[in-house]
């Protein structure tokens, strides 16, 4: 039983497009619509054959779907909401991907009252941006974080998972608030940092950039990575979820002052006993299988 | 020609086993000695058959060496210098593989004054510790950073450089002081900042470990990675390199305060200007062939 057969995804960049393959995988008989604010974008998408249909508004893509997918940068979650409210069908289940849920939940239901809104949130990535830049298996074995409002019926947030689970995923179910809590230290908080550090070594005038980039491999190249993450998206997110960002951030600045103040005053023993503790959580996200198990991220040594 | 004809490693880790490694696969005809002191690891290199020999001793490992690496954590260094010292050839070359060169290199000419010491520092490793954690390319296309002491011979120096290019490293010289401060920023900084946001995560009462682990694909597994590195190295790490260390933590801060208050204000122009120009330094480090250009570091997605 295909939990949707018309599914409509607004905004084809990394996650959006591979929303499009991943249901070109797995759910080949579903149809599947895109739209993209720019024209630039959907030229590509249609080139690339990313979906059956590629419409020119944001309201033509969703006419006659049953499953809408916004994948655009959580700040615009509002408009795009408003330019599809009058061509969304009522029974059509809306949905997201964005990175914070209770903002987006709020913009959603603003725009849309009256039609089914269940927010969700697939825990998956690269550094990459664009049509071209998504693929088929990004979801798989990644968990999918469905966030259900007051209102929704059991039976459309099951199909909402169901689909999640179709596309390789692993669902698991919270509220928006605890969503935008878990995510604040699992990926916002990370990522502020990297774009923080990436900025410190640029701006040095005792080493240079060039040595900076050189002699990367010492650690920093680690963080480069995520801090090369699309700016309008991540933009968006920390403003978008100030509350616990902000909460999360000076959970950590007091701990770096902890950290700081034992290298300062020599205290060995704090920072071994710190180290060794931190190696456990590595060990347990290998074993669950959320990243690579060989050594450096399996990065080639030729 | 031959650089050296009679290595010695001291320390057979993840970068003493590398170096054997490597010796082995470049070097062939260049005998190859190794001591540790730790029985079990003795015991392991033995049976993998890491070096020609194996000594119970550090006295007995240098006895004919002409090269001899000290690759033990840099709070150690002054101990086995000291414990080498009566049996070290006068002629032999001392160096190291240290991440911080100031304070080595004073522990080294205290043990071993009238000894020729160039200490080193090839800027290559992966999370794993131990003498089966190394492998023959570790330093491929690496920075190798040599800094040279004011009473070295240039042609000794140029003995060394010449070592590390054969194992496929690249060679840069400069003094212990600046290698000192760069290595602060693209080394131990980033280190410093991971094992303190993964043990910020882990101390949360809202969000559970497993909650953390789970999610950890948003960002924060990265951060992991380098968070799993050797206790005892990375404790000495920041000890004996303190002042470059605290100088960069502390303009980190003063960075990482100015994106808070970006986020509290709702500037999402700094935000998006800031995120913009760290994306630029991604591409150098992917074109300088310092990392991976595949998308999320090649990391597989099956």
């Amino acid at each position: 039983m295909l939990p949707f057969t018309r599914v409509t995804v607004i905004g084809l960049g990394l996650i959006g497009s591979s929303i499009c393959r991943a249901v070109r995988a797995h759910l080949p008989t579903v149809r599947i619509t895109g739209h993209d604010a720019s024209a630039e974008v959907r030229d590509i998408a249609r080139r690339i054959d990313l979906c059956d249909d590629v419409t020119d508004t944001p309201g033509a893509s969703v006419i006659d779907a049953d499953l809408v997918i916004l994948c655009v940068p959580v700040g615009r979650m509002g408009e795009v909401a408003e330019a599809i409210a009058d061509d969304l069908p009522k029974g059509a289940i809306i949905s997201d991907v964005g990175s914070s849920k209770g903002s987006v939940a709020k913009a959603l239901e603003a725009a849309l009252s009256g039609h089914i809104i269940i927010p969700a949130h697939p825990v998956a990535g690269t550094e990459n941006s664009g049509p071209e830049a998504g693929f088929a298996t990004l979801f798989h074995n990644r968990w999918c974080i469905v966030t259900p409002l007051p209102d929704n019926r059991e039976a459309d947030v099951e199909k909402l998972c169901d689909f999640w689970t179709k596309l390789g995923a692993n669902v698991e179910k919270m509220t928006p608030t605890h969503h935008d809590l878990v995510l604040a230290v699992t990926s916002h908080l990370p990522h502020l940092i990297a774009y923080t550090i990436v900025g410190t070594a640029s701006d040095l005038e005792q080493v240079t950039q060039s040595e900076v980039i050189k002699y990367s491999a010492g650690g920093f190249r680690d963080f480069t990575r995520i801090a090369a993450s699309d700016p309008t998206m991540w933009r968006d997110v920390f403003l978008s979820n100030k509350e616990a960002v902000l909460e999360m951030l000076q959970r950590f600045s007091e701990d770096l002052a902890a950290m700081q103040r034992a290298i300062r005053w020599d205290d060995g023993d704090a920072l071994f006993e710190h180290f060794t503790r931190t190696r456990a959580i590595r060990r347990s996200i290998v074993e669950q299988g959320q990243d690579d198990s060989r050594p450096d991220f399996g990065r080639s040594h030729l």
